[in-house]
């Protein structure tokens, strides 16, 4: 990259839809970024085009060896600016992501610049209703047509973009959790925390699992002994025990959220004590037993902050704060959405115009 | 499926290359058979089509979220026939791969027939030079357009052929293997028994560095000791001790290698006594430096067998056989291509013409 960005103008631009009643991830805006990688050239030809179907070759390596990583950020709107929030950590864990399934890194300030370049062309595409706003996916993948197991030497950088209300339903509606302790998800000196496609298939079945038993999201447990909690899938876990707030230190398996360092930062700021530690599933259900720990919230990108109202943990069904928003989550929920939206002072810098 | 296959014949056939010269899986037949899948209608519209790149979505769920499973298995030309080598196992396998994935069955007998319709308008692409086969792929990805993390409600399952030398160079000719103790392929609850594209991508980096410090492949630790003997990653791993053979018990992270089966299954028809235990890195390595442990080999659909001359275990390097392949690989080898190529009686009714 760092050439100029060709952008080819579409012929016509789609209705926008009404964003409160669209699903995650189902509608799409007009353009997409891409740049192409090889190795003699790097990354190359940036262009911004209408949003289209790809043409790819059946023996493309991401299909069949999984080479293929993604971000996900959002875009919010804040009178006549667009919002972004840290998107610099977003490309950094995308290098991170990269580097770890053998693929070639980005240039993140490139990224970024291509980003903006896009959002400015698309900004009538940010939404402005409450908990609104547009969904960023960056995503690399190996486009080599070749069936041996190796690295791929050519790959795709896309960015797309797609407007949300929410990940799911209202916010801060609490969620409930079957807490998995037979499959597993990612394991230490494995890829649980790059943001890797296979990391995400490999959860479906456990998900699905936890959905017939009546519970919307899976609490992942460590791979080596299954008895350490590590996160949600698309949430890392946080719980509230005697007024600190407490959440599994990071090990490797466990996914590094923005948002999740985001809420330690402000809960930090905000005087809480935070805590990052490793948590054995019968400390927890203790916890939950003799109501010493009073909530339990996820927090990631889509969701931001999810309250946690049921659990399953072996077998018995848990309810945590009356199935309510608990008031710490509402706190830090309030605070980083308001910080998001530019309607809050931004101590921390955190927020940059697109 | 089950309906009559619809073929689209191409324009004109591509010249034949000289498979000797080729590199496995870089060049691809004139036609490939493909299937689309929908919850209201399961798998239709069976089709052989002039193979052709795909017009894919930007937002493809197993490019973003993984679903993508794959099988491997080989047609050999025994005069004017093409014979296949136990390919409801690897239509059986396919199945058990979809099902960990929360992707749906296919129909095992309908994706026989298609294979086989494929392969008679394809017979002149089986080469018939010594070791030389069409190298099948079968595989099945989501292609629903959506960025939620659930199963993708659509699906595509394609066959691909590519006519194959060897997977790498001569048949038989030692390779070398790195011990891998840092890296994690896969833990039991996870997809490591599935032929699922994220756990090739999750190999990569290891592969790398076992290339960097000068050996070809890597063998796999347990996820949760990182201590006991799992598989080569495109091979599973086999050794001679004491005269007997020995192979890792299956476990759930090991990929069950129609191979390894087959393998076991000739080898104690021919007088073999055959262990499938859990062997431990340290037991391995005292069989090694003591003499006990005589030959090591890897057995896959790829590379058939493929004698290991040369390992490093815990930084060391250690040479088996006098990098030579041993006798009993030899034996092996020699008597399962002869019945793959027809050559020799098949007492298992393993073979059957395409």
């Amino acid at each position: 990259m760092g050439q100029t960005i060709q952008i080819e103008k579409a012929n016509s631009l789609k209705e926008k839809p009404d964003v409160s009643n669209i699903k995650f991830g189902t509608v799409f805006t007009d353009y997409m970024f891409s740049s192409h990688y090889t190795p003699e050239h790097g990354w190359e030809t940036p262009t911004i085009t209408p949003y289209k179907n790809l043409e790819l070759s059946p023996a493309l390596q991401s299909i069949h060896y999984g080479q293929s990583v993604f971000e996900g950020l959002k875009a919010y709107k804040s009178g006549d600016d667009i919002l972004l929030f840290r998107p610099e950590e977003n490309f950094k864990r995308l290098n991170r992501s990269l580097e770890r399934l053998s693929m070639p890194k980005i240039n993140e300030e490139d990224a970024i610049k291509a980003l903006k370049e896009l959002l400015q062309l698309e900004k009538d595409w940010v939404p402005d209703g409450p908990g609104q706003s547009l969904y960023i996916r960056p995503f690399v993948f190996a486009d080599e047509p070749f069936l041996g197991v190796r690295p791929s030497r050519t790959y795709r950088f896309l960015i797309i973009l797609s407007p949300v209300a929410g990940y799911s339903g209202a916010a801060l509606d609490p969620t409930s959790i079957y807490v998995e302790d037979e499959y597993v998800r990612a394991v230490r000196g494995g890829i649980g925390n790059a943001k890797a496609a296979g990391n995400y298939a490999a959860s479906l079945l456990a998900q699905q699992k936890a959905n017939n038993l009546g519970y919307e999201q899976v609490l992942w447990l460590d791979g080596v002994h299954q008895e350490y909690i590590e996160e949600v899938g698309s949430m890392n876990i946080f719980f509230v025990r005697n007024g600190e707030i407490v959440t599994p230190e990071l090990n490797g398996s466990i996914l590094e959220g923005i948002t999740r360092k985001s809420i330690i930062e402000l809960a930090e700021y905000k005087g809480y004590t935070v805590k990052e530690e490793r948590v054995h599933i019968d400390d927890f259900l203790k916890g939950v037993q003799d109501g010493s720990i009073s909530e339990v919230f996820g927090a990631g990108t889509a969701a931001v902050i999810s309250p946690i109202g049921r659990m399953n943990i072996h077998d018995t069904d848990y309810i945590i704060n009356d199935n309510q928003p608990g008031d710490v989550a509402k706190d830090l929920y309030d605070h980083y959405t308001e910080i998001q939206y530019g309607r809050l002072e931004d101590p921390f810098g955190w927020v940059q115009k697109a």
